[in-house]
């Protein structure tokens, strides 16, 4: 089995970056764009869908749940769930890696020499993050991160009956806000070493 | 302010030991026991009784907590946690340290420059942890874990409002079962050393 290090992450605490900083160091590839590209090849949707689908519930709550869903009960959020776990599996597969999101930590359970980790931060550093990396909206920042979180706490929990963001679920968890990006970049390193 | 680690932890999880190697590495002093016998001095209450009361709700809940109040609504575990705290800031403001359980990281908040540690494991670490470390009994270590966990995470929440094992409450949350007590406790001093 390959080692793997899947990296779930509130919205805005630089789990992404120190996903991408922990594989240049190793040597390894991390996917994050590159998955949803995957994703976008083998399913046909479009980027922007995976992107927001892919990991988030919609907005609407039990409505967009509910909504849209065939006689057998199955949605095309279901659909995309099939195929993004299918492309994760193979990935894992092929080579040693960082994931970045996704429920990989889940999906590769019994399938990779998994590192878990949880990258978090408190909501000012956060608001302070998006603002810097995804500039301003007419939505306030500390809106936009609890919708996320909210939302991405609320698929986790669909497809993978675990709690997301619970200490028990991961290896290490880390505050990036404190320790910062490089800092928690260098600690994922020293244990993937072993 | 005085740099200070606190490590709250599972029953069985090893953070106790952990808290001790750290201590060791960093040529600092470790408050567990030093801290019960402290307590005990400044209280007159017995080190046993504070060993179980100044972390634990009693077993039988909600009767326990209700039962055992003077006329103003404090119990004798309120006096208790009176004591503890004072004690706990004084060692603070003493000297850089690491302090293992008893809210800790919560009383010292802005009384401390703290790195705030969990460490937790798996319910099958821990149960082989306990029988090792403190010996079989007639209870199965299972029960005796989940009773433990219970009331220590009911003590933490009737005093200091937060939620005990949530995630964003520490600054590095580490499974001791998977990662290893050696490389948790060099991890921990890497992190203080900064």
């Amino acid at each position: 089995m390959n080692k793997v290090i899947t990296i779930s992450r509130e919205f805005g605490s630089g789990g992404r970056t120190i996903g991408r900083k922990v594989a240049l160091k190793l040597g390894i590839k991390c996917y994050d764009q590159e998955l949803i590209e995957e994703i976008a090849k083998q399913s046909g949707f479009a980027e922007e869908y995976i992107k927001e689908r892919g990991e988030y519930m919609a907005s609407s709550g039990i409505g967009a749940f509910f909504g849209g869903r065939d006689y057998n009960g199955h949605s095309i959020q279901d659909e995309l769930w099939g195929i993004q776990r299918q492309v994760i599996e193979n990935i894992a597969e092929k080579e040693p890696c960082v994931i970045v999101g996704r429920c990989a930590d889940y999906i590769l359970k019994d399938k990779a020499e998994l590192l878990t980790v949880f990258i978090h931060s408190s909501m000012e550093s956060r608001a302070a993050r998006i603002v810097n990396v995804y500039g301003e909206t007419d939505e306030a920042p500390e809106k936009r991160l609890k919708d996320k979180d909210k939302r991405r706490k609320a698929f986790y929990q669909l497809y993978t009956d675990l709690k997301w963001g619970d200490v028990r679920n991961y290896q290490i968890a880390l505050d990036s806000g404190i320790i910062g990006i490089d800092k928690c970049a260098d600690i994922i390193c020293e244990l993937y070493r072993g």
